[in-house]
């Protein structure tokens, strides 16, 4: 789902950015013909996302240089493991190196988070009905299908990936609709006749009181923003399997467990890409000079 | 120093990324005609960053929307306070929303977080000789004029912004001098005459006993890399003034205070951008329908 | 939903494509401060759609070129209509016009047809429970969002954009899953759970006993594809509202209104843009040199 | 003349546009290790045109796609005939797929209309004097180059490419003149002076009584615009081969042998572009999980 | 025929290559505040090309800045004359300076030359008889539109623009007709026959025998490569207005009044372009900060 | 320190300037399997610079000419030498041809005119203590990476790449400060304090009283401009060594040695790349149809 059109664009402008006329210190310290070898590994445990990125800011950066992984995206690591290896000439894997790392850090970082949270969220929920970790839009500029796959490596789901594939109801749609004096169960019908029939329709309510008029309306997920646990419990009896049902707000590690025991559908959490802490990843090279 | 066209560039990536086709949405829900006034609040307290970004978000979506800044970029904020009003068409507004708040919450965390460290490093400084708070190349893939930016919103400074345009010798660069067993001092003395002159050198040591050559060479700046406080004390007296002094690390909020007093002139940081925090900022709406 | 960078940058690609050094015989002919009028008029009777795309050739090319439209896109005319009136620098003019009517003719094309195909198909329906003409992924490398934009213009309704923003089961997926000895119902569900919950399910079929395990693998929507008459009536029947019914297949002007008796939800048909017959739309100008 | 840089980036836009962020359905119902072999027959006898961007669809979706190529450009073929085949990574194959067909059913569509055209214009000239058939300006956005090389695969010759490449005085340019009270043959001998010694200036008429100072004036073709079979005999006799003559107008497979007979020298149709009809070509797979 | 996206193109690569991340020196010196008046003079005489690409520079840094100009392209200028007058924010005054004279003083260079060729070719020439001093492709790459511009305000014609526009029949081509022991006349003829009936052909003879074949063919236009002055003129006599004649080869200031006296149509000379002297335009900055 | 990046961007531009739909003479004139054998062969003695640049333009052409290179970047060559030998496709040696020279006949004239400088400047100079010659901002525009890097071939230096990469204070900027009664010294101090710690602060006088203010703020580096002789060595002695000194204006061939021989470190020339020569570079080619 990360095309290699996507990576390559990414890398390309990432690469730019960090050497636009070249690396003045491998150009002056290191000899043409240097060869290295170098090795990723994590100094801390985590779980990996971007490992083809990785390889990809390598082979992009110079067609000879060669990457062995020995790891996939999704599996955990622990510090100090061989994730993968890197042989080439020096001058460009010295070029490549930052980043490389730079995507893959952030992307291990999401993942790790992501995990931590579904980890945490499945623990008061029986086996065989999960309940699902969405990210949200909150991701950072330019790198939205980098975080939404990271997020799926960690074991996560994605919400829609932006404004253009499901419709989303939020309360400023709503006030508006309140403003004309417009019927919320119309304006959901009238909705559903005019979008394409492969479109989703999520309405987001911050009451209870909002939810029969809006199920009336034919809504497919009902996004409860900021409910209290008890509210989450009434709003998915009141629902009752008529949508999805999504939570929103104040999602952490330490509440997302009760929000899941509330039997939600989905919980939905900004904090997966908007405030991503990178993973230690290093790399250890071994140049030598021919 | 953010040019334009850098932040036109990213921002036509970022908006483009969240609606390749358009805001279902709005186009369903939000009538054409409706206008939108929006006012921007932080929730919480912190540095602002990227008002101008912000700002250009709005305009570039439609040229149609005014944006009144109330605060400028380095300014410290409280929560609630008001930083902005945006006023224009409601569906130009709705669709840049978030790609404007995913650009300047992002700038306020790194600009919160070197203003925090600037506070704690300079603590235990006089005030006639404050110690610099750098950044590093471990920046987001693509926003790295945005982070340094954002670094310098904060207090803190801009180390070289990437590999073309200062020399950074580091242990790799070392380590194919001695398998040549070439002469580091002799390396550096060839190195400042093949590169231009306003180019500074800089070179990265891991133990003291490597000073003395670094600084034969004609090292413009000597990075002490892990060294222990008394290391970095012993670092300062040996140098002499004879090259500037950056300290690099393991540094923290809890560290970089005695890490300035050791004397360094300059405290290189990654954390200043690897794992951001977004900074909380609301956007409060209010639609009418004329 | 055609964005404002969505239809610049078509627009610059096509200009470009024009007169990548200018128009020779403009700038031969015309003198530099001549100004025209122009005034856009069908030769023929359709539908309108592009007249926004019309709007900004000529802006884009000359800021001082003024544009007053006269009709809204989804608009019927007639032949002879005065649709919009531009005004501006002769020459500037004189360089947009093919490009400007290149794009209005071909959506205008594709709004017309469309609008036939509703009107047809909706002829033996109840006012009240019309039938969908849709459109598919048939469309012109590179100008898809205009496309199906002007499906919209004439009353048709978009199926997914592309592959990324639904899933779409057909033959060749059925055929790897029987390949592999697997069971269509349960990989139905196991492809629910993996996608993201705003994600709908769609599953072609080709014969009326592939439906139940369809169905109960929860498809959202089952496409009856080349299916005669009477097993489209066997196949609403079957499915009885729980999933919704496209139809798809040998659809014409012809036999569009059969199908739709048959009590089908959605009609999609390729058609609808993959043979567009430009409208005839024809620029009369007033060249004055002042 | 369709180079390989037209053709990859038209390509990209392409499949950037149907999948901007991955294949949903491949992804989840297709294993990584499937293959595929993929056979591209048509379902309509026609002229082949654009086998190459087909084949290139593939491999810049996925280098390890192989495509045999069983037909040139310009071959006629008959419905079921295989054209060419395809193997590799199912996902690949089944992402590129239909981007590979709505080029090259365009594609093949102006071929086949423009042979039909060539054909007909040519029943009633000796084998010795054929008439050429000529592509206009009017082509599809972003899409010029591949059309005006299909109409070559087709038999017919292009007209100018746009703006750039030749001066086309019409008759808003001679309006421009006659208000200036310019006289026509003066005018055309400043534009020859004027342009480039490689430029071509061909100037369109719309009655006999022009002719004579458009000749004087030197033109090196005269484009007789929408005139009666008399007219265009009678213009065909005074020009006598002091320029060539183009007839335009009207042009269809009913009129165009009738045109041809009356001695002009191109004839040029709009329709040979602005309105394809897609050949149906259909690409029949076998996907085996190995 | 200079275009605003050609223009826009060039200077955007142009200013981004020069501040990639802004500029220094002005955020450190110069008050934001701080508003500059700036005059255009060359310090030689010449010929003025690319005023507007000048005044655009500054436009597209600052939409703020404004220009006044007091000359046209294709006019002469003395040393110490006032070209334009810049008035603006400071700080953008001086980033767009260096871009603005770089462009400037390198097409004025070119319109300078042209002009002296032109001037010396027709010094032997009747007035009403003058021959066209051309250029060619030996173009700085990424700037040929802009440079056969300057060409046109020296009063130079323009060659064919590159590959695509004419045909151009070199040594290496008649090479590979004679190792095919193929027939330059019917080679020509059939060429002919095969390309658009707007496109010129022009056939490159280094000796005299070639050329009847030549016009046997059809030529539009016969170059005559480094032949001595005897026997352009005894081309000249030869080809007897059948076709254009063009001489070509070792065309320096001193020789072209030579040549031109031989009665050749047409005289092109790679040095209009290939070695380019910028003219000394300056830019004399008052700055004041209000 | 040329990118791979850096020049497949700009031979892409180059390669579609000359041939933006194909090369028509090559497509007529060229059997499709013919084959060429090429040499690189200077007319004149020169300085080889952009030797791979030459090469890419062939490759990125077509994947399978293949270019042997016989001399590196830097390398002096007579007339007559041979160079490079390209083989391959005889259309797409042909396509590339004019743009693989353009690049290396203009990269060439500039690593062979700054060699000339290096050696006339350093005749009067200690072996030991050779002058550095140094280029401009006065470059070509969107070709100042290929232009620094001929330089460099050349054997002359780099100056700051652009204005975001190094501090240049001019005349201008001190207008301002003086404007402002603004101390220099303390303007050069608080510099200092705001730029990042690897950025080198230069400043430029026109006359010696501005020197010790100068050194006093701490600038690395006096730029005397337009000094006579003898106020150069008064400038080096005033200075003396507590900062670089550079040396610019009316620097020629002619004056270059005196100006090396007052004892400045660098001497900054302008006409290295505002007014190319192109060395003449020729390409021999053998053609031959299989």
């Amino acid at each position: 789902m990360l095309t290699a059109a996507t990576t390559d664009a990414a890398l390309r402008l990432a690469l730019d950015e960090d050497a636009p006329w070249g690396d003045l210190t491998g150009a002056t310290f290191i000899p043409a013909e240097a060869s290295a070898r170098a090795v990723l590994r994590p100094r801390e445990d985590g779980v990996l996302a971007g490992i083809e990125v990785f390889t990809r800011a390598f082979t992009l950066t110079d067609a000879d240089i060669d990457v062995e992984v020995h790891a996939v995206d999704g599996a955990a690591f622990s510090a100090g493991d061989t994730l993968a290896t890197v042989t080439g000439p020096a001058r460009a894997v010295l070029r490549a190196e930052r980043i490389a790392l730079n995507f893959c850090q952030r992307m291990s970082g999401i993942a790790t988070l992501t995990r931590a949270f579904v980890t945490a969220a499945n623990a008061s929920r029986p086996a065989d009905d999960p309940v699902r970790i969405a990210d949200t839009r909150k991701t950072t500029p330019g790198l939205r299908a980098f975080e939404k796959y990271a997020v799926r490596c960690g074991g996560g789901h994605n919400h829609r990936f932006g404004l253009s594939d499901a419709i989303m109801v939020k309360d400023n749609h709503l006030a508006v609709l309140a403003g004309q004096d417009a019927d919320v169960t119309a304006a959901l019908r009238a909705a559903r006749a005019a979008v394409g029939h492969t479109t989703m329709i999520e309405v987001e309510v911050d009451r209870l009181a909002q939810i029969p008029a809006v199920l009336d309306g034919g809504a497919d997920i009902v996004m409860l923003d900021n409910f209290t646990l008890a509210d989450l419990r009434s709003g998915v009896d009141l629902i009752d399997r008529r949508a999805l049902v999504e939570a929103s707000g104040n999602v952490t590690l330490e509440t997302v467990g009760d929000i899941a025991a509330t039997g939600v559908d989905v919980i939905s959490a900004g904090a997966l890409t908007h405030s991503v802490r990178a993973i230690d990843l290093g790399l250890d090279l071994d140049l030598e000079v021919n």
